[in-house]
């Protein structure tokens, strides 16, 4: 049992009820360390609300307090946007989301469905097939990350190269602003709500990608994509990452049914096989590699390997058409994440660069890390199509922020951004400037004092 | 000659040169009344300037001076957001856009291109073509309309369906900041830029659809498309907007190739065949029609064909896969601006609907004009994927603000949008609130002072 003399913990439990509140750091410290456990903080309670009106209520009441607030989804971002900082003084309130979890009927003419900010992509997914309909963002931590987390870090993943980031999947934002106050272009209509909407400015759109800086992401209108239950994947084994890069350019050209290209190289696929104990996918080893995957009405099989029978940069092949072989090749992909985790704890970051150069990208941040932390090993893997690298290094914990500076100011050299889709969140505040003018970092700090005048929500995110 | 005493009009001369300011009435004129005839005013001057950097110049003098600025692309708005309101005063500074006309290179692994904001929606399909692309976004007024207006106003038109509005084409946006800052995400750098970029707020999305009121738009760098030369194009006769609603569901089920779904009716085609001496399409006349578009790299004949076997409600049909046939066909869709003007001066409205009830919107909708404009002509038509209808009402210019009122309301009493994708602009400025709440209102007040303190950018369009 916890001792509550907590004011403002007190009042939440008026709103939310006693079990929704915590406070007792045992419970409390599961929300205030992320999954890679390089982002630890500490929180003055838990708060997990069940309705729009109930957060709206919460956020209020913080603000009357003057606490600030960290808002939560699935907890599986990768920049500690959802942790709240450590430090002194009676730290953020941990507004979780993930009550929120309800998704609403698919208007099945108009390809539409709303869904709470705690449900989870998984879920999504599931309901969004049940109707005959797909949801069309995807990344491997689907069934924890929510799809609030998802849109207010605009989220990537596998599907962008043909659906395009979490940007792209949102109709329409509910949110509560800092004051308590509700946005919404989200109705309780049976009948769903308009497809197109120019009416003022689009605030929803502003609030993908601003984690959680400018508002609390209640619910999402998500527009769905035509289902395509006939899929293929191939695993292609290239001399380069240019190689790659006109393999895929290839198959986009000829083929309308690619929806994932993904790259990585020998080191990250050893990494994984010896880590998760998965056969080696080819005789021989090759220095890169691509996944892709192609979906349709009919079997995009045939299509795919008669483009690529004018790949002759393609060094070797595995193509699965069944669901078991298809996801035996992803797990070589996927699993760099946990292989990666399961060698130590890496320091991640994720860019995008210009995909012109890409390679160069590839080898100055090879460079890079090791005038910086000279025994460290960098893995490089990511989506190809958008030039965007999941750059990890092992071992160089002690030398971090040298690493973040060493490839942050690389990637800025390349003219490429220092977050493609993981957001800012703490992880890079201080790097903001790599990316974003002195003008620009002013209009963001503009419209967030505009907002949020007190800095009350997550402060230290995107803004050092 | 013109007699210049304006202090203004001689600053911005040394900035522009002499030739691109223009203020004799009889040239400004044509910048300062919209196609349709419905919006007039008058300007202080005409300025025209060449380049980003003489766009900041220009912007950053008239906020010296205290000047209201009208940006301006192809002026083919619809809902008077490029046109200066009248009235006393000296009037606002009209900024035309349209020598921004450069259209970079095409990135042609990436799919990308930087275009000015004043190069036509046309050219840049030209450019994308020749690259081996597409550009998404296509409608009537490609050959006037530009990129930078197209963006301002979130511009849908004829491929939402398949490709998305405005918004889903832009990567990046370079802008001009009230005070003559600017604010970009396109380099200079031959490389292009990054795909994907979640660093800090897009301030670009919240420039989409903002019609010139927070900044002024210079460029954008504009995803592309695969370019599917194969396209077949088919008008159906069926009985009702529903029936038209379920052949249209059947077929975006069936095809991965459709991309546009329009619906007119029969005393829209009349019209439009009786104003452009067009032939009737059939030998008799129906209540309601669709006309369909697929397109992709093989020929979509077949597949469209098969699927409108189908398809029970089709009572009559005529599709053609040549050009010239196809243009005949588009004809009858797009010709209904044209023929609507040729009439009399409407009173023109766009709005979007819950898809659910389109059917009962458009009975709606005549009902309430009906009753505002007795003898009035209602002609709709629009994008039916979206549920996004064209209001046209012939004869009520006595009664606009009436009839728009009416229309309106019963929109958002459906759970619609008072705009769907040509913008608020003047034209619906004092409606706003039916679409959107007094909360988003204060918080679009709120962004708009917070990068336009002095109120200066379009004064009088979205905020009433």
């Amino acid at each position: 049992l916890t001792i509550v003399d907590d004011p403002l913990a007190a009042r939440l439990r008026s709103i939310v009820g006693e079990t929704h509140v915590l406070t007792d750091p045992a419970v409390t410290s599961s929300y205030t360390v992320d999954w890679t456990g390089r982002w630890r903080g500490a929180c003055r309670l838990v708060v997990r609300p069940g309705s729009v009106a109930e957060v709206a209520s919460v956020v209020a009441e913080c603000a009357r307090f003057g606490a600030p607030l960290v808002p939560q989804g699935g907890n599986t971002g990768l920049v500690g946007g959802g942790v709240p900082a450590g430090g002194p003084g009676p730290g953020s309130v941990l507004l979780s989301l993930r009550r929120l979890d309800s998704i609403g009927p698919v208007d099945r003419d108009a390809g539409q469905v709303v869904a709470g900010a705690g449900a989870t992509v998984a879920a999504v997914h599931q309901r969004a097939r049940e109707a005959g309909w797909d949801f069309g963002l995807d990344f491997a931590a689907r069934d924890s990350a929510t799809v609030g987390g998802a849109v207010a870090t605009n989220a990537g993943g596998e599907r962008v190269l043909r659906h395009g980031p979490a940007r792209a999947q949102v109709l329409a934002v509910q949110a509560v602003l800092a004051d308590g106050r509700i946005i919404s272009r989200i109705s309780d209509r049976a009948a769903g709500g308009p497809v197109k909407d120019s009416a003022g400015y689009d605030l929803g759109a502003l609030l993908v990608g601003s984690e959680g800086t400018l508002a609390v992401i209640t619910a999402v209108r998500l527009r769905l994509v035509p289902l395509l239950p006939a899929r293929v994947v191939a695993m292609l084994a290239v001399p380069t990452t240019d190689a790659a890069q006109r393999v895929v350019g290839l198959l986009r050209r000829r083929l309308d049914t690619l929806q994932s290209a993904e790259l990585f190289h020998a080191d990250g696929l050893a990494l994984v096989c010896s880590e998760l104990g998965l056969p080696l996918p080819f005789p021989e080893e090759h220095p890169t590699y691509l996944l892709v995957e192609c979906a349709g009405r009919a079997d995009p099989t045939d299509g795919l390997v008669e483009a690529l029978a004018g790949a002759t940069e393609v060094r070797d092949a595995a193509v699965a058409a069944d669901a078991a072989g298809r996801a035996a090749l992803w797990r070589y992909r996927e699993g760099h994440a946990e292989a990666i985790n399961a060698a130590g704890v890496p320091v991640k970051l994720d860019v995008a660069v210009p995909p012109a150069v890409l390679a160069r990208a590839e080898s100055d941040i090879r460079r890079a890390v090791r005038a910086a932390a000279p025994s460290a090993r960098v893995v490089l893997f990511g989506h190809i199509a958008e030039a965007n690298l999941h750059v990890n290094v092992l071992g160089a914990t002690d030398v971090a922020d040298a690493v973040t500076e060493a490839v942050l100011h690389t990637v800025a050299g390349l003219g490429g951004s220092i977050s493609a889709e993981h957001g800012i969140g703490r992880a890079k505040a201080q790097w903001l400037h790599l990316s974003r003018s002195a003008e620009e970092i002013a209009a963001m700090r503009a419209i967030k004092t505009a907002l949020d005048p007190a800095g009350l929500l997550n402060p230290g995110v995107i803004h050092s």
